[in-house]
């Protein structure tokens, strides 16, 4: 493990100095105003590196950057930046510019592209497409945010069920100019429009021409709802592997297909989002927001810990008496507090990531619930020994050792129980069990494990 | 966002729902011991349901299920189970089975599955293999774990450099029995066996047959190296948008391929893993894991856990006198460290998200820092208001309000800055900067905070 770590360490820092390289080179370019130098280097790039760079140079270099170069940027950068950044650069582009370079774009990403921009904008970008693509971003507008319609390109290769392998070939030979970048498969549809299987295109390939199409479509072939939530359709394309997908409205009819690309994309954010909002950040924040921006969208949260950590020291202020004349255990106290929050935490982002990949479900969430119990009594008791012993030897007094004992099984046992119902209770009540679960799990053992604490302190000391 | 979370939700509670009926359904059977039912309905499920099911359902329902339907399990199974489930499945099924459920699986699934066999059973796998087979997995199985020569597969379709489309089709066609189950793109390679471009399918199925095929390469060619993490090749593949990758050894020659369906696998698993470790859990846990095992897995990140807040305790030791003289101040100790604490997961796992999207390099990382820095001291400040308003009001003390003031905003800023110096630095060590970073931030907030805390309360209140 340590070891796999060290070499992906290394193969990254070598990758990183390159990139680092790259990037010098562009902001010496910049410096040197030199638009000839940056445009060659930026062309090299891959657009996802040139949007990369955009993000991590500071505003300033941003801001020459798209003087010298702003003319020639491409869609494909823009639909690469992050959503400020990409703001940023679209704010500072003429129309002309941003129609031309949005021209080279697939509906989907053209839809990713404008469906943020303020309505004179998004117009003026919209009357420079062709017709039958302003049509298709038009409707894909239509559907909800972060459903499959968002998510889907609207080009769609078909053939009717009764066609042979030579029939399609022959036909996409004639298509070629209409074909859309990326298809893996071609969709057989009746003739009502209704997907019935698809082919692989290697399939196709390898099979003579004479051989029926519906002889060769694959067990995989499903379809997804145009209005399905994006991550539910990134956990279809890694559950079952698949490759694309057909979209289809109410009526079973095709509107359109989702590539993996765009899935795993998909599943790269709501893993971020899941990661960020357990720790209480809020998943529209991106490196490149300024210190104003990120510190309104931390405060909130900071909030309400505030608000949770005064609940806790009333707790505390139950007890005022009992630690005046024990002031050990004040010294304790943190002990208690910081133990149980990390038990709760161990379970919580267990059971958030086991809600995510839906490993967590009615039909073992009492096992598993009552496993959590189990494991925070076996830690609990164990950590109830090594502290007990801790405080006997620190404070000379058996009693204080008992008190933490005690105070140390029930709070890991509860901080256990908490970490997984908080956020089960949540996915229940339709709200991301990722929300701030994190805060509600630390209230509830730093509540508990002080009453535990200085509750029985107070009976055992007094 | 809460109303998209809702629609989520519910769509969630459907496909649940369907998937739970299933379950019961499948348990009706196994209760009733009707093999005849469970085979039918397990045959109906997909390969990754079927493993979902026997992952979530008890030991005993397990043992049945395998005792009832063992016979018939296919390799798509055996590929799709959790490590722990897998391993106690593979234990009960003889042999002959076993090597029959790994016929139909590709060179990369077989490697994934006997990588982790005791030696006489992985013996028993391979030598039921055909000779072509069982040479590529062995060739595999010398490369290092997590590398991209384990998630490879072994079948390539390539073409020589000079062909024509037509001639790439008419190969394919007589190729057909050995052609892999998915494929992606022709390889293009010189007579030295180094990939020099690919074709898409697409491409091949939309020119005609006298179309050169170096005519119609990708762009977005790319080879890797077969040693490299497979973690980078999964952020390649998300980075640069590929659907498949050569894979080539030191001297270029091609050695494989890997298809985007196995690298989200991996992204879907790396990103658990840093969730995971962030919060100080192993990521070789599983829900199906024992609770003595679970407990194994957890403990040492809490020893690890209680002896830093010992450390913290120590220093509150340092202040006893000041404590016993007003106790208020053990009643607003933990709402500093736990502000501390919060603050520095934000920046944490933002840094750590960061680092995994490889968002935060060199380039960017002092003006991330000095944002971090300026973020926490403006929350500080926001937060010494409150809690000194609170604190004075709470406790009629205009002295503690301000020594709470300063704490907040030592502790804060110092949150910041932990929480992303931390991770940063871990990763320059060429550890992984998820590894219960988590505990080490807490560490110094916990620390700071009581020592600015109590150390400005024993100036300015005694």
């Amino acid at each position: 493990m340590a070891e796999e770590q060290e070499e992906a360490a290394g193969r990254e820092d070598d990758a990183e100095a390159l990139r680092q390289q790259r990037i010098q080179e562009v902001l010496l370019a910049i410096n040197a105003a030199d638009e000839h130098r940056l445009g060659r280097l930026l062309d090299e790039m891959h657009p996802a590196d040139v949007a990369d760079l955009m993000e991590q140079v500071g505003d300033r270099t941003r801001q020459l950057l798209l003087r010298f170069w702003g003319r020639d940027i491409g869609g494909e950068i823009l639909s690469e930046l992050d959503e400020g950044v990409r703001a940023e650069v679209i704010e500072a582009l003429p129309d002309s510019v941003l129609s031309e370079a949005v021209l080279d774009l697939e509906s989907d990403d053209i839809v990713d592209l404008v469906e943020n921009l303020e309505d004179d904008r998004k117009d003026a970008v919209l009357d420079a497409l062709p017709a039958a693509d302003r049509v298709a971003v038009e409707q894909a507008l239509n559907w909800p945010e972060y459903s499959a319609g968002r998510l889907m390109q609207r080009e769609v290769v078909t053939a009717p069920e009764h066609w042979t392998v030579g029939q399609t070939i022959d036909h996409l030979r004639r298509e070629d100019r209409h074909l859309p970048e990326q298809f893996y498969h071609v969709i057989l549809v009746d003739p009502t429009m209704t997907p019935t299987g698809y082919v692989t295109l290697g399939k196709l390939l390898s099979s003579a021409r004479a051989t029926a199409l519906k002889s060769i479509t694959e067990h995989s072939f499903r379809t997804v709802p145009v209005e399905m939530y994006e991550g539910d359709v990134a956990y279809i394309f890694n559950q079952y592997h698949l490759i694309s997908v057909p979209v289809v409205d109410k009526d079973d009819r095709l509107v359109g297909v989702i590539t993996i690309d765009d899935a795993m994309a998909v599943l790269d954010e709501e893993h971020g989002e899941d990661m960020l909002r357990l720790a209480g950040v809020t998943e529209e924040s991106s490196l490149s927001d300024s210190a104003i921006e990120t510190t309104r969208l931390r405060l909130p949260w900071l909030a309400v810990n505030l608000c949770t950590a005064i609940l806790a020291s009333l707790v505390i202020a139950l007890f005022e008496d009992v630690i005046a004349q024990v002031v050990a255990l004040a010294v304790l106290m943190p002990i208690v507090a910081s133990m149980g929050g990390n038990a709760g935490t161990q379970s919580l982002t267990v059971a958030v990531r086991a809600i995510a990949t839906k490993d967590l479900t009615v039909s073992n969430l009492w096992r598993v619930v009552g496993r959590e119990l189990l494991v925070g009594m076996l830690n609990g008791v164990v950590f109830a020994i090594v502290m007990g012993v801790v405080a006997l030897a620190w404070f000379g007094s058996a009693q204080i050792g008992l008190v933490i004992a005690l105070a140390m099984v029930v709070n890991l046992a509860v901080a256990a129980l908490a970490g997984i119902l908080v956020p089960v209770t949540m996915e229940r009540l339709g709200v991301d069990p990722a929300l701030a679960s994190g805060t509600f799990v630390t209230t509830v053992t730093d509540v508990v494990g002080f009453f535990a604490f200085l509750g029985t302190a107070s009976m055992v000391l007094l």
